[in-house]
């Protein structure tokens, strides 16, 4: 009998659902109708690709994977500018906003977040007051570049996003300041030391950086557009801007689940069992699930709830859920997959830096009331005597009992993704610090060193120290 | 009391020993004397940096790392143009060419290999017949290509350093073909699939290939320089060379071993123990180790001997024997450390393109009765529409039970040796295919794909078919 999916929200997290049920209906060969709906008028779109974009890498638009017609011909009902108001999960019922119904058979959340603003912010109605979330934000911060009359950006947050846009604004020749508090960029990745040396790389670009937590008391205008920004109370300070970016972390999308009686957690993320059921009056939701941003996870070392808004977490969460809606719809149960505690594995190139993480921050494993011991090294990644040879500065941390590799950060000019990669491997399998000292890399003088800044590392935390 | 550790041979495996026993010398605060026995008149070369150099990147003595003055200095007793003719085991005693004899505490044995050579060549004095093992043997073939009437080059050979240096003689614009067979390309590496990719990309640049499995039977000469070669036996072929290169493998340099009784194995190469101790007379001797290019290692995945003639692979090794070193001398046994069996993780670039490869080839597999499942799968490394985005070609080899990786295999334009190193951690620890195709990838669209080939060939292996 044919069942329907539905998928709420066209992000990366419901667009991965949508695009595995297709490939896994056709496997399966079973009657399962797909439905997507989706606010914006747009199909796939890789939002992680805006900033480059207003770098000038290249034009916008090139961040849209598909429009909504690929995969409406791949027969999925792929529903543009739409908005569910009300999910009701005794009768399997979706409420449009046009006041028409939808039944669903399997329904998954995926509404993900919304950007969390300063009151003052919030309330305000400038001009040139900017986030970075949609294709939508990114035309406009592109078409006040391109007005030739900003001069001054007053980035707010210190996260991966608030970073990326200040690399941009300055880009564009636009004076940039930073503004977050306290003095540590991107303190969910990256422990204070190595989130110093993307400060002090970013300061040599130009960048300036305020990083006392004074929140914006104010903003001045001049002819309906942002002229400056008042920070700090009593002792203020004001900074010359004519254009706001705020980007200081996102909140989950939570409104439609919170509503029908879906929990939530203390993160304010959506609350699912390992199989990312929801849970409503104490019970998990056979038929409902949830993934993305607007849910929180479990994290992988410390085993708390936490946030964990990344592309990446929502594909592997997209695999589970497109298992087990196959897996219940054909009754075989073979097919059921969990999704595991996260490690959550981030890259990210910031104006010509890259830096990486996986696993646990030294602060969040003292949170944990993780003891942790830790090893740094700052090394060339191929011989010294080849050109383009760049530095690599790695930080390991272990914990200090079973000298288990918890968490990994870097920084360097050449790419960590395939970095970051092993060491998300080396934390699933439990590999130790000794391991890490031990287990031969490979070799070749225009691509490695003998012996790996992680080598070094490992040895540095295990308290051996090198002569040369 | 002093007691002296001797190494015979100033190779990388000799060097690490020194420079580890140094590092931990200092450590412990103890009076070990070091002497290193060199028959080169050089200090520390980086012979694997040779190749590179003959393509016109940089100058030959920039693979110079140290001379023998920077370890002198460091206390070491380096002696260069210096050869062992005996050891006498018994009474812990070498003797050297001169007829000085020296004693020994613990003897450190790192003789390397030697080229295997074709009859023919071996035999032959004609000029313009090269290996290219040493950094005389480089300055040789750099005096050819710069004398200008090269026109044809023969390289005999179809491992790493044949296909390094045919991609140098065609960079010095010398007609190459490649003599080598059966006919796939770095087959202790690659399967024929994956080698079959770097020939045809070796062919675009130029290089030609004889891959048949005939022998050079003749060399044919004018006035005192090769001229030609004749291969096959019965139905001729004479290929126009006035340059021959020799790279059909390396052969363990065991002279000296085998003449003080000490065994070696079925693949020529010393026997060890996993604390690398020789054996002789049934026994393990106590205070003589060997490493590197002159020892057999088990692999890491078939549990059988082999051969394993890295770098990187002289690099752990020398951490084992100092650590044993040290831990003797000092009687402190919590410094004691093992030799693990080798998973032998290689990865070169050839001709602008990069192979990596860790773990055994299907065919190594099959030969130790390992039934085996694979994946491939070709993807680019980052998103499609950023500038720059290279494919890359990842096969996975899976034992067909456990889904336990036990190899993995990689192409591309872009460095592949932190994937390798991804993979050989994840064959260490028994990571399956599952774990691979479900543990979280870092993503910036800049830097990696929200699905990455890993992934694809993981599944590829378990046969879950990607309809996009």
């Amino acid at each position: 009998m044919a069942k329907r999916a539905v998928i709420i929200g066209g992000g990366i997290a419901g667009i991965y659902v949508m695009r595995n049920l297709l490939e896994k209906r056709e496997a399966v060969k079973e009657d399962l109708e797909i439905t997507l709906i989706k606010r914006e008028n747009e199909g796939w779109v890789s939002v992680c690709g805006l900033p480059y974009a207003l770098r000038g890498w290249y034009e916008i638009d090139k961040v849209v994977i598909n429009d909504p017609k690929f995969f409406q011909e791949k027969g999925v009902d792929f529903k543009t500018e739409t908005e569910i108001v009300q999910i009701n999960t005794e009768d399997r019922l979706l409420k449009l906003k046009t006041g028409e119904t939808l039944e669903y058979d399997y329904l998954v959340i995926a509404t993900g977040r919304k950007p969390a603003l300063p009151d003052v912010i919030e309330r305000s109605t400038l001009e040139n007051i900017f986030t970075l979330n949609t294709m939508e934000d990114a035309c406009k911060m592109q078409a006040a570049f391109s007005s030739g009359d900003v001069n001054n950006a007053l980035v707010r947050g210190r996260g991966i996003i608030a970073l990326q846009a200040a690399v941009a604004t300055a880009a564009n020749n636009i004076k940039t300041t930073v503004l977050a508090g306290p003095p540590s960029l991107l303190p969910g990745s990256l422990d204070p030391d190595m989130g110093d040396m993307l400060k002090e790389w970013l300061q040599k670009k130009g960048i300036e950086f305020i990083l006392e937590n004074k929140p914006i008391t104010a903003l001045k205008a001049e002819r309906g557009r942002v002229k400056s920004v008042v920070i700090g109370q009593g002792g203020e300070i004001e900074v010359p801007a004519d254009m706001v970016i705020v980007s200081m972390g996102m909140r989950p999308n939570i409104k439609l689940a919170v509503e029908a009686g879906i929990e939530t957690g203390d993160t304010g993320g959506i609350v699912t069992d390992n199989s990312l059921h929801v849970k409503k009056e104490g019970c998990h939701l056979k038929d409902v699930y949830a993934l993305g941003d607007c849910i929180e996870v479990i994290d992988g070392i410390t085993l708390r709830p936490k946030l964990n808004q990344l592309a990446s977490t929502c594909v592997v969460q997209a695999n589970v859920i497109s298992d087990n809606i196959i897996s219940d719809f054909t009754g075989n149960p073979s097919l059921y997959s969990c999704y595991m505690p996260c490690m959550g594995p981030v890259v990210a190139e910031i104006g010509g830096l890259n830096f990486g993480s996986v696993g646990v921050t030294s602060e969040a494993a003292a949170l944990a009331g993780i003891k942790t011991i830790s090893g740094k090294a700052t090394k060339l990644t191929k011989a010294r005597y080849f050109p383009g040879a760049k530095l690599l500065t790695m930080k390991l941390i272990f914990d200090a009992f079973s000298k288990k590799l918890i968490g990994a950060q870097m920084i360097s000019e050449i790419s960590v993704s395939d970095r970051v990669n092993e060491m998300a491997v080396a934390i699933y399998a439990g590999v130790t610090a000794e391991d890490l000292r031990d287990v031969e890399r490979c070799y070749d003088p225009s691509l490695s060193l003998l012996v790996d800044v992680t080598v070094d590392a490992s040895q540095d935390a295990l308290g051996i120290k090198s002569v040369y």
